[in-house]
C-alpha cells in the first residue's frame, strides 16, 4: 500500500467508523442547565443514585454554591451528595488532592481540561497540577488523582463543608452542626457528619463515611477550628485553625474539622480514594464499600454507571432527529431520573422492606410532567416513588410534598401527591397497595397539619368549612384550586375502589375552584392613558378572600413570593388552573373563542413562565378553546426561546427535572394531564419515535413532515391504532399496551383537525368517574 | 482508477474542499433573532440598504406584524421595505403571484422549502405551487417566480398593505391613508402609496414605484374597498373589495387598493418583477430602475448583494474561532448594519449634496455600541451618519434622536445624539464640520422643543434652571442623567474647538447627575419577614424630585414604560449612569468594595437587563471597583444566556443592531465607553481577532488561552503595542493608527491586573478636559 493509499483508507475508515450508530449515553451533556439556574448535576451517578460524586466550586462571589456553575473558576473539592435541577443541601464529605503546604479552607485550585461524562468527571487541578477523575456506584465513590512528583503530596478531608452556607440569611442555609473525624489506620478514614436546614428546613441529617486510600501514607493529621461558621463572609477565615498529631477529632458546633493524609509522589503517581456512604451506621458505610467498590477499579465503575444509563436512555428511539434534539432529549431523561433518590436500605429512621426514596423535590414540582414520564417510560420506578410515598405515611403520619435528608418539608402546594397517586392509579401501575393510598389522601384532605410548611394541606380548616382557603393564609389562591383539583384525585381512587360516598363527598369539593372566582374582576384592558382605549379586557379571575367571605383586593404580589396569594404563578396562570373541568374555566371565561383570546393575550404578555410548573399545562389548554392549533405555535416558541442544548439551556430550577420532563414530552408531541390518564397532543418536532411503555410493549409515534424547524407544526390529521383521531387528545388505556399514533403535519393549521370534542372535564353532560 | 481507488478519491476531494475557508458571507444566519422580539429582517438588502425586499406574514392572531417571525404559517405576499431590529413601520408596495381566483387582502399562501441568506430569499407558496425568489440593490427590488402550469396565473399588488396595523390602539399603529396606482402598459404599474404613523407616531410619508414584468400579461385590472381598515380585527373584511377593468385607481382614505395582472403559464415557467422605489417621485422610481436594475438579472443583483456584505465582514477576522462564534459575530455585523438606511438622493424635503439617512432607531439605543463599532470598522459609514445628522439639524432645527419616513420623532431619552458626536469627535473622525455640530448639540441643550417626543431635551427649562428634571416631566430621572454625559459630550467638543467657555458651562453642568442622588434612599435589604435580618441593604438611589425641590416618593414604576421615571432600566441601573464621573458614583455607592457588592447585588438579583441599552454598560463597571475580574463573570454569563445562533438567539429587540453590535464588542474582549474613546477590556472568546481600522491598518487582538467555554475567561496580563497594559483600559488614539494588544488568560482571577488605575473620571484628581 503507497503511503497514499493508506492516509485515504484510514480517512475512509474513519468516514465509516463515523456512521455507525453512537451509542445513546455519548447523547448526554451534563452541562446542559447547570448555568443560569438549572441547577443540573456535574459528577457521576448512577439512576436515582445515592451517591452524587462531583466538584464543589467557588461561586461568583467566592461561596460554595450559588451563581451557576460556570460562574465559578476554582474547585474547593469533590464531595458525594448532592442534588440535581434544586440546591441548597448536601455536599458532604469534601475530599481534595493537593500538594505543598496545606491550610484547611484555603486550598481551592483553578481548573482546566474539565470533562463531565455519565459516570465520569475529571479536570486538571492547575494549582497543584494533579489530574482528578472521578466515579461511583450507588453508595459509594471512586477517585483517581494522577499527582505530579512531590516530596509534600496530600489528601485532604473537609468534613464541615457542605452547600449553601450563609446564602439565605437564616432561612434557608445549611448548617454543619458537629462531626467526628477517626484516622483508623494511614489507609482509612471513617467519621460522621452532622448537618441541618438547607432548602427544606429540615432537621439534622448524619452522614457516615468509610474512606479508604492506596496511597503511600505516611503520616495522617487532623484539624479543628473554633466555633464559628467561616463561610459568613466571603472570605474563609482560617484563623483560628489547629492541625495535630491527633488522629481522632471530635466538634459539636459549626466548626471546622478535618483531616490531612502526607506522602511522597512520583511523577505521574496514581493515587485512588473509595468512599462509602451511608445514612445508617459507620459500620454499613463500610459494607457499602465491601459490597459495590471491592477494589480501586474506576473504570469499571464508571462502565458500570454507563451501562446502567443506557437502559434508561433505550426506551426512547428517535428516528429522523437532529444530533441537537437527540442531545436534548437523552439529557432531558439523564436529568429526570437523577432525583428522587433510592435510600432503600438507607433509612435510618424506621426498618422497612419497602422501598425508601428521598429527596423529593418536590412533588408539586414533579407530578405534573415527571411522574407521568416515569409512569410510561419505568413503571415500576414510579411504583417504587409510590410505595415509598406510602411507606413514610405510615411511619411520620402524612405523605411528603418535599422531603430531604430524611426529613418532610417544606411543602410547596398542599398534597399534590394526591394527583401523583391518582396519575398511577388511573393508569393501572400494579404492586400498590390502594387502600392505604386511599387513606393517606383523606388524613391530607381532613387532618389540619401542625406546620403547613412541613405536610399535608395548610388552610384546611377554612377550606373544608367554606370551600376555599382564606387569606389569612399564604398561598391561599394557589392552594385553593390546587386542593380541588386533589380532591378530584381523590373521587377518582374512591370510585375505583367502589367507595361511592367518598368519591361524591370529594367530587363535590373538586367544584371549589370556583368559589375565589371573582367574575367581575377584569385585567388587560389596555391602559395606555394617551390611546383610544379599545381593546376590553378579560372579565373573571381568582380573587383572594377574607375569612368572613368578602373579597379582598386582587393579587397584585411579586410572582413566586412565598407569602403571596398564589405560588410561582399569577392570576392569569392560575384562574384558568382546574385540570379536571377546563369545561367550566372556559364557560367561566367566557366561552372557546374568548377562552383562545385570553390565552393568546397570556402568552404575548409576558404572563407565561415556563421556568416555573404552574403554566406547564397552560399551552395544551388551548385544546378546550376555538383555536387548538395555538398549541402548536405556543409550545414552538417556547422549545425554541427557552430550552436548547447549552449550559443555559433549562429555563429555570430543573427542579429535579420536572423542566426536563416538560420538554421530552413536547418534543415528542404529547403531553399528560396528570391525574386523569388523558394526553393532549401538542407539536412533535421529530418524524419518528418509538417509547418503550414496559413489557416490550412499545408506542410509535410517526410526525409525517415534522422537523426541528417548526415550519410544519400543525396536525392536519392523525390515526391511532389505526383509527381516525379527530380530538387533541387520547386515553392512557390507548397506549398502555404499546399503540400507533401517526400523525400528518403542516404548514398552517387544519380548518378542521381536532375541533371535534375537547378533552374530557368534570362538567361534561353525562360526565361520570371511574370512565 | 479502480472504483473503490475512485471512491477514496472523492472522498478525499470532499474533505479538502471542506477545509477550504468558507466565504465570510457564509456564516451569515439571517434568521438569527427574527423570534421573540429580536425583529431582525428577512430578505434582501445591500448594506444600509434602502429596499430591504422580504416576506410579510401571517401572526399568531393573523396580523401582518408582531409575535415574532417563526410564529407565522402563511406569506401574504413581498413587501420592498422594512425596518430591522425593529418593528412598526414600512412594508410597502407589496407583490404577489397567485394562481385560481383572486380574493384580494385573503391571497395569504403557506410556505416551505424556506431559505434565506445575504441577498436572497427563497420560499415555494404551497396554496399555489409558486417558487419565489428574491434579491435587490439599494433602490430596486427583484422578484423572480416560478409558476406551475396555469391558464388563470396572476401578480397582485396591494398598495394599501403596510405593517403594524391595528396592534396597538391607535399609539403607534400605522396607517394607510390613500394612493394611486396605473397601470401604463400590461408590463408597468406605476403609483404612490401613501402612510403615516407607525413606531414613531410619524406624520405622512409617500413612497413611489414602478413595478415592470416579463410576464405574459394579457389583461390588467385594477381594485378599490370602502373605508374601512380591514385590520381592525383579525379576519380582513373582504366584502366591500370591487375589482374592475380601470387601468386606474385612487383613494384618499384607509381604503384597500391594488392591482392584478393576469396571463397564462407553462409548467415551471418563471415570471420576473423588478420594483424601482422611490421616496421622491414615480420618475425617479423609474430611473433607479433603469441605473440599478437595467435587466431582470436576479443572480447578478444576488452576487452584488453578496459582494457588499463580503467588503463589510472582511473588517474582522477571527482565529481559532468556532462555527457558532462565527455564525453569531458575522450575522452580527450584518445586522449592525441594517439600519440606518442610506437615502442619499431620496429626500423629498430639502436638496442638498450631504448624505441623508433615514431609519435612525434611536440614536438613544445605538450610540452606546453601534456607533462606536462603525467609528472603529466603518469610519467613512460613522462620518455620513454624523454629517447627516448635521444637515437635518440645519433643514429640521434638531438632530434627532429618532427619524423614520422623513419624520423625526420619538425621541427615547434626550439629546444622545451628542454623546455620538462627542464620540467621533474624540476619535478624530474627518470630514465632519465641528462648529456646525457644537451648533447643533448646543441647541439641543438650550432651546425648549415644542414637543419632548419629538426631538431636544425635553424639560430643559426645569433642567437648565433647577439642575434635574423635575416629575413634572416623563423620564425625568433617565433624562436627568443622560442630560449630564450630554453635558460632559457638550464639553469635550467646546474644549477641543478652544471654546472654553461653553466647555467650562457644560462642564458644571455635567454634574447634575448628582441633584437627583438620595443619600438615605436604601434597597436591597433582606425584606424575608421570616429571616434573621443579617443582609445590609445598598444606600444611594436617583430618585424623583417635585419641582420644589422636594423628594417625591422612590421609583417604583414599571421597567420600561413610556410614563415612568426611568426609561427601559430600573433604579438599579440608572443610579449607577454617569459614564464621564463613575469615581464620583463609586464614592457615593461607599466605595470600591461596597460598589462592587453592589453590582453583585444588582447582577444576582435580577436587576441587570441586557435586552435594554441603559444596561450595556454596566458589567464594565466594575473596572471602577475593588474586583474587575467579576466583569468576565458577568459577560460570560450574559453572553451565554441571552445570545446564540438561533432565531431566539438576540435578548431582546435588537434596536437596529444595537444588540449585535454589544454581542460583537464583548466576543472580541473589549467596550467602549461612548463619548470618550475609551475602551474597557472584558473577556475575549476568541483566541485571536483582527480587526481593521481603516487605512489598511489593523488592531491585532491575541488572548492566549481562551475560548469559547469561557474556563479561561480571566486577563492575568496583558500588552498593548508591546508595553505592558495594567489597567483595565485603553484609549482609542492607542489603537486608532492600528495596534496589538496581548492578553493572558487564566482560569481564575488575578490578584493584581487590571487594579492599577481605573479608567478615567471627571472627579479623577487633576483631571483636565482635552486630555
Amino acid at each position: 500500500m503507497t503511503k497514499q493509499t493508506l492516509a485515504l483508507a484510514l480517512l475512509l475508515a474513519s468516514t465509516l467508523h463515523a456512521q455507525q450508530p453512537k451509542p445513546l449515553t455519548s447523547y448526554i451533556d451534563p452541562y446542559i442547565g447547570v448555568d443560569w439556574g438549572g441547577n443540573t448535576f456535574i459528577g457521576s451517578a448512577i439512576p436515582f443514585g445515592m451517591v452524587k460524586l462531583g466538584p464543589d466550586m467557588e461561586t461568583f462571589d467566592h461561596r460554595p454554591s450559588g451563581f451557576g456553575y460556570s460562574s465559578t473558576g476554582s474547585i474547593l473539592g469533590f464531595s458525594h451528595t448532592h442534588l440535581s435541577g434544586a440546591q441548597g443541601k448536601y455536599g458532604n464529605i469534601l475530599v481534595m488532592p493537593t500538594t505543598g503546604d496545606v491550610t484547611p479552607l484555603a486550598i481551592a485550585s483553578p481548573r482546566e481540561k474539565e470533562t463531565a461524562q455519565p459516570g465520569y468527571y475529571a479536570a486538571t487541578l492547575t494549582r497543584y497540577n494533579i489530574r482528578a477523575e472521578l466515579s461511583s456506584t450507588r453508595r459509594t465513590g471512586i477517585h483517581r488523582y494522577t499527582f505530579p512528583a512531590s516530596q509534600n503530596a496530600h489528601l485532604t478531608l473537609d468534613l464541615e463543608h457542605c452547600l449553601s452556607r450563609g446564602n439565605s440569611q437564616g432561612w434557608e442555609d445549611q448548617h454543619f452542626v458537629g462531626g467526628e473525624v477517626h484516622v483508623t489506620n494511614l489507609h482509612e478514614i471513617t467519621g460522621i457528619g452532622r448537618y441541618s436546614g438547607g432548602w427544606n428546613r429540615g432537621g439534622e441529617y448524619r452522614v457516615y463515611f468509610v474512606l479508604q486510600t492506596d496511597a503511600p501514607v505516611t503520616t495522617a493529621r487532623t484539624w479543628t477550628g473554633n466555633g464559628s461558621n467561616p463561610w459568613k463572609d466571603s472570605i474563609p477565615d482560617t484563623s483560628t485553625i489547629r492541625i495535630t498529631n491527633d488522629h481522632n477529632a471530635t466538634v459539636n458546633a459549626e466548626t471546622p474539622i478535618g483531616a490531612i493524609l502526607d506522602f511522597k509522589t512520583s511523577a505521574q503517581q496514581q493515587v485512588h480514594v473509595r468512599v462509602g456512604i451511608s445514612f445508617v451506621s459507620i459500620d454499613q458505610a463500610r459494607n457499602n464499600l465491601r459490597e459495590e467498590m471491592p477494589t480501586y477499579d474506576l473504570d469499571a465503575a464508571r462502565r458500570n454507571v454507563v451501562a446502567q444509563w443506557q437502559k434508561q436512555l433505550d426506551t426512547i428511539h428517535l428516528s429522523g432527529a437532529t444530533e441537537k434534539q437527540r442531545r436534548m432529549i437523552y439529557t432531558a431523561i439523564y436529568h429526570t431520573m437523577m432525583m428522587p433518590v433510592d435510600r432503600t436500605g438507607e433509612n435510618p429512621l424506621w426498618q422497612s422492606t419497602e422501598p425508601y426514596y428521598d429527596d423529593y423535590y418536590a412533588v408539586w414540582d414533579t407530578f405534573r410532567s415527571s411522574a407521568p414520564f416515569l409512569t410510561l417510560v419505568a413503571p415500576d420506578r414510579e411504583r417504587d416513588l409510590v410505595r415509598s410515598l406510602l411507606n413514610i405515611y405510615q411511619h411520620d403520619g402524612y405523605m411528603p410534598d418535599a422531603r430531604s435528608g430524611n426529613v418532610t418539608g417544606r411543602t410547596q402546594g398542599g398534597s399534590n401527591t394526591d394527583v401523583m397517586v391518582a396519575d398511577a392509579y388511573v393508569k393501572h401501575l400494579p404492586g400498590i397497595d390502594w387502600n392505604t393510598a386511599l387513606q393517606a389522601m383523606i388524613k391530607n384532605a381532613e387532618v389540619t397539619p401542625a406546620d403547613l410548611q412541613k405536610e399535608g394541606r395548610g388552610g384546611i380548616d377554612d377550606y373544608n368549612k367554606l370551600g376555599y382557603v382564606t387569606n389569612r393564609d399564604e398561598r391561599s389562591g394557589s392552594r385553593t384550586v390546587e386542593y380541588s383539583n386533589d380532591d378530584y384525585s381523590i373521587a377518582e381512587v374512591a370510585c375505583g375502589l367502589g367507595k361511592d360516598d367518598i368519591a361524591k363527598k370529594y367530587l363535590a369539593r373538586s367544584h371549589n375552584f370556583e368559589n375565589l372566582w371573582d367574575k367581575n374582576l377584569e385585567e388587560g384592558a389596555d391602559v395606555n392613558p394617551r390611546a383610544k382605549r379599545s381593546v376590553p379586557g378579560f372579565k373573571g379571575f381568582t380573587r383572594p378572600k377574607n375569612p368572613d367571605g368578602t373579597w379582598a383586593a386582587p393579587n397584585k404580589d411579586v410572582r413566586g413570593s412565598w407569602w403571596s396569594f398564589f405560588y410561582e404563578g399569577d392570576e392569569w396562570t392560575y384562574s384558568l388552573y382546574a385540570p379536571h373541568d377546563m369545561r367550566r374555566i372556559v364557560e367561566l371565561s367566557g366561552g372557546p373563542e374568548e377562552f383562545a383570546r385570553r390565552l393568546d393575550y397570556t402568552f404575548t404578555h409576558g404572563h407565561y413562565d415556563v421556568s416555573n410548573e404552574p403554566g406547564f399545562l397552560l399551552p395544551m389548554l388551548y385544546a378546550w378553546s376555538s383555536h387548538p392549533d395555538h398549541t402548536a405555535d405556543v409550545l414552538r416558541l417556547t422549545l425554541e426561546k427557552w430550552f436548547s442544548d447549552t449550559r443555559s439551556g433549562i429555563p429555570g430550577n430543573d427542579d429535579s427535572g420536572a423542566m426536563s420532563s416538560w420538554l421530552i414530552f413536547n418534543t415528542l408531541g404529547f403531553y399528560p394531564v396528570a391525574g386523569q390518564g388523558i394526553y393532549i397532543l401538542g407539536t412533535p418536532a421529530i418524524p419518528e419515535s418509538t417509547i418503550a411503555v414496559g413489557n416490550g410493549k412499545t408506542l410509535h409515534i410517526v410526525a409525517k413532515n415534522a422537523g426541528e424547524d417548526g415550519l410544519n407544526r400543525y396536525i392536519q390529521s392523525a390515526t391511532l391504532n389505526g383509527k381516525p383521531l379527530n380530538n387533541t387528545w387520547f386515553r392512557h388505556a390507548d397506549i398502555a399496551n404499546g399503540g400507533e399514533l401517526i400523525l400528518t403535519m403542516g404548514s398552517s393549521p387544519s380548518a378542521t383537525w381536532g375541533k371535534a370534542t375537547p378533552p374530557p372535564s368534570m362538567s361534561d353532560p353525562g360526565f361520570k368517574l371511574c370512565n
